[in-house]
């Protein structure tokens, strides 16, 4: 398939076929979508739950009750159920975990070019803790990964349900993101639809080009 | 190029080949891959300008200035610059667009289906207008048009520069975003490297998998 046809093709699959596993190569190649998603000043604040299993996928439903309950069996009926979630705030410690992880993998000549980078990195997210947005700052990159996951999901051939309709509440109780300085973001169900799958035989619907795009 | 292959290999590139174009056909790919980005309740709550053209990267150059001049020959010397934006509200007239979007794309088989779709949709804006928080849900649905952008680049063999940095309250001025109910996103740089692209030498960093992955 060409990327056209990948890009209008994918859907969010409402029904999942739940006797059909993702192959673990393939998982494994939509987790490494994930890690390799690029994130302003390659800060990577990001955290994400995988549930594989019904005890998993159980603990991730319990979020999806009361108003969200339309959304539990896609969860339960799912191969792989993620949780994306995001740092709330990128102390000092955090952003030296980041230079050190980018000494290793080799990316600088010397100390100065190390300085350097560190300093820039520290001074953009000075400039968020000062707006008092780090939480919505790291929230938007970590849909940027959300993007690189679900077009490598269709690209392939793995359905995918992104999800923001959740009690955040329950959700972080459950997966302790407070205490872990997390907040959720999206889950995300991957696996294959089944026949029950209505959206798979809507055509997708997008506003037409001359309302989104203004050459300038 | 695999998929694994892509995403180890693309690179926010850091200077550009100013005399080599992206050709058209490869460029309205990468505008559909926008246009196709999923977005949540399909709100696409985006607008995006894009400069082929001198004066039109001239513009939006305007604001990488001062401390963000760093940022200006990426604008000046790329193929293509794309300035992504989102909606700052989303008013009932414009979920009545996509309404109507959804009906001529064939999506509802009846009117029952539509004006439940409608009254989903119009209850999840709500919320977020309760919440107080729609400018920051329209950036984070944008974000995952970049992704789609970003992964969709690389898959072409385009090479790409996503940029915070930049003066958001001159870009606002010079598109009259403001006025049209928008607010800047990012920008984005398409074109292709040149030989003074540092980054396309260096190894990419990403913190380890048991950093950023919890199995549940």
């Amino acid at each position: 398939m060409t990327l056209m046809d990948i890009l209008k093709h994918r859907h969010t699959t409402k029904a999942y076929d739940k006797d059909r596993k993702i192959p673990e190569p393939v998982v494994a190649q939509l987790l490494e979508a994930l890690r390799y998603s690029p994130s302003s000043v390659n800060s990577q604040p990001w955290h994400f739950f995988v549930a594989d299993n019904d005890a998993g996928k159980a603990r991730i439903a319990k979020a999806t009750s009361g108003p969200f309950a339309f959304n539990a069996p896609r969860v339960l009926d799912a191969s792989h159920v993620l949780v994306l979630s995001a740092r709330t705030s990128l102390p000092p410690e955090y952003l030296q975990t980041l230079a050190d992880q980018e000494q290793a993998d080799g990316r600088y000549a010397n100390e100065e070019a190390r300085a350097l980078a560190h300093k820039g990195r520290s001074g953009f997210v000075s400039l968020h803790e000062q707006a008092g947005d780090i939480p919505v700052w790291t929230q938007k990159q970590t849909y940027i990964a959300q993007g690189f996951l679900l077009l490598s999901a269709a690209t392939l051939g793995v359905d995918a349900t992104p999800m923001e309709g959740f009690d955040a509440g329950i959700l972080s109780t459950e997966l302790k993101l407070e205490e872990k300085g997390l907040a959720p973001a999206v889950i995300v169900a991957l696996g294959y639809h089944s026949d029950a799958d209505f959206n798979a035989r809507l055509p997708k619907s997008r506003l037409p080009e001359k309302a989104i795009f203004s050459r300038i």
